[in-house]
């Protein structure tokens, strides 16, 4: 499973270069975990409700080209290994006017217990959801 | 008692415009606010520890002048009503190299309990600092 | 005309009061009236290239319930004024799921020379169309 | 040459997770960076009146520790290449109260061409300030 968020580059996203600022891309690529988990069946609000919390361990970036103002850009987001104690996705920002790939990326988290700050593992029902996911 | 916060405008602050996007001086405010209340002998953390709230209830500004990237700038904040029921405060952020103004804003927050969410009046331990800090 | 525009809560936009922070309302803002611009049929870029840039002068905005992560937000932009010297907005930010009201605003901006930063009129050519969004 | 800026974490940096949003570190790394530069003798503005501008392409983040709201974090910024095509730095940011590091970074920039956006070498005077902050 792999998914796919449109969303539109804001004024405010860019800087004085007048291209997107870089850190509004790691920024994205949660936008693209957060509906991710969500087409799992999972959501963020559910698994800390149940005393989960699921910090960022890694993220990385190569920009390959810039993002403009009112740009339209498809977050594609693409599970790499989501097993109990972790999960790992890369991504693909892309331009959706012409198809062009601005950056490439890969994020991993892993789930502490939001009391403890422990890493924990993620019980079955929330496993079994992204088992499936990864199909 | 009135305190002066000294920033520096970050290349991220700035927007396709070559100025310090709007929206980042309300920000700012609250950098003035919080040390406004630390100078007064009060940390977020202790409030919120007790169990205290205070969301924003207004906030207005006016732009007289462009900030831009590098520029060091003083958040001044002067408290216009502390009570044990809200806090208001005006700001003026200040360009240090010359002094002009470049933003007057204000603010206005409200005490609510952290759980039930609702309204609440700040205990006296509190109070009495805001107070001898309004003389 | 009212232009609504639908955005979500992204979970960068929370602050550790576990509620949207106060100043990305200001950036929604900004969000309602570019496109109200755009439905006008004006693109920033447009008036960019044009030599024309509009700081905004003031922004004001009540808070009146918390926005969550993963809520759904319509913008409402209401023009207020829009003349060849400058552009007022009303804004209503309303909860999705039951029509609730989270915040209410207004900015005004107005219209100056980019080159020398010096307010000017705008041109026949957008102003018909502004006015023509105002009936 | 290693440069240390200061900053403190606030209100506003934190997420609903009550810990500093992973985002912002990948902002305070460019912090890091334009202060190295200026240590060096370089500012960002002088690079770009100068027709200079230095897309970022890469970025990596490990993150070991939260970040709290109120924290001092030091960014520590050590130069890897400095050459008349690009820059690498390495970043550390630690927290000031007990020297423990956060988050350990990475960032690669390349000189462009303000105009053509293509790559391009950056000329003798900023070249020789460079070297000279690498020794």
């Amino acid at each position: 499973m792999t998914t796919q968020t449109t969303i539109k580059v804001n004024f405010y996203d860019t800087d004085a270069m007048a291209v997107v600022h870089h850190a509004n891309y790691i920024r994205w690529f949660e936008i693209g975990r957060v509906e991710f988990l969500r087409e799992a069946g999972i959501t963020l609000d559910e698994l800390m409700n149940d005393g989960y919390v699921f910090p960022i361990t890694e993220v990385s970036c190569k920009y390959l080209l810039p993002g403009k103002f009112d740009d339209v850009l498809v977050i594609e987001t693409i599970p790499t290994a989501l097993t109990q104690a972790k999960m790992a996705f890369d991504y693909k920002i892309i331009r959706s006017a012409d198809g062009a790939v601005l950056v490439e990326g890969h994020t991993q988290n892993v789930f502490t217990n939001k009391k403890t700050g422990k890493i924990t593992r993620l019980p079955e029902k929330y496993y079994t959801k992204l088992q499936a996911a990864l199909k």
